[in-house]
């Protein structure tokens, strides 16, 4: 405990997610009081066909 | 917000889906008095050997 | 099939909910092709202590 | 109702899914007195570049 | 690992809950030949008035 | 986008929650090359009652 769920974009390359398992354990560890062995992450690479914002899906979008 | 997300078994089109998004996003934004760029939508596809119902994996049903 | 999950700041009232889920209904059958009663929506309600957005919660954000 | 989402590391075969989903229905129908049809269950895959544990990717850990 | 939510109608008891872990994690542990203390469960109360299906709110159907 | 939810054991304080919504948003925006405001993050209060390790429910384990 905790348990996290990040939704991202897809297109993150490990070495980021491994970056962020590093740093985000950490200041969950420290800010929360819990041990790292006891904090759970999850990665859910999100496609831009499966992605709706502003009335639209991603995939059409410009900016996104 | 608000932030939705909807699972739904793998096949359905990405015309589907963008059409699903736009409809949806006018009916909440309507409902829930909210701005269509504040609403997000994910899509999860699932796949039939993934999803379970009536004590069985839907892989082996027949009407699923 | 589908399942819905909307996560959304508290507040809504029962009616606002009940005319999105009979509107949503409609829309995810019309554009899925798929009988209301195998639509399952669930509503998360969630306090702006529970929020964060723009690096703070929104608790402590004027505009949400 | 009730909805079990079950996320777990790739690797288990669709027989070990369906032999979990048969148990799980029964368990949860007899404890919770709902009938099995009731019961909707749904697999998350996860891959080990997408799961963090003890401050690292699972992919670089040797245990996992 | 694994990881299971389950959303449930608000109103089963402790009791229930507790039974239901017990027996669950074995039938995990068993099928996907995992250690018990491996296995994490998380129930998640629905109210009716949370609830959509059947194009309306549980709250206002009189089977559920 | 990213979205991310934590699933945390009840009794976190608000200054708790907070602090880690600040931390968490530098750490993202900056593994990740996003914007803050484009980063958003959803707790989810967990009782012992609805949680399940190592075989039983928190609320009768001593360690938890």
């Amino acid at each position: 405990m905790p348990f996290i769920t990040i939704k991202v974009l897809e297109g993150k390359t490990i070495e980021q997610k491994r970056s962020l398992v590093q740093k985000m354990s950490k200041v969950v560890a420290e800010t929360f009081d819990v041990e790292q062995d006891k904090i759970f992450i999850f990665f859910e690479d999100l496609k831009k066909e499966d992605y709706g914002k502003q009335g639209d899906l991603a995939l059409y979008l410009e900016n996104s």
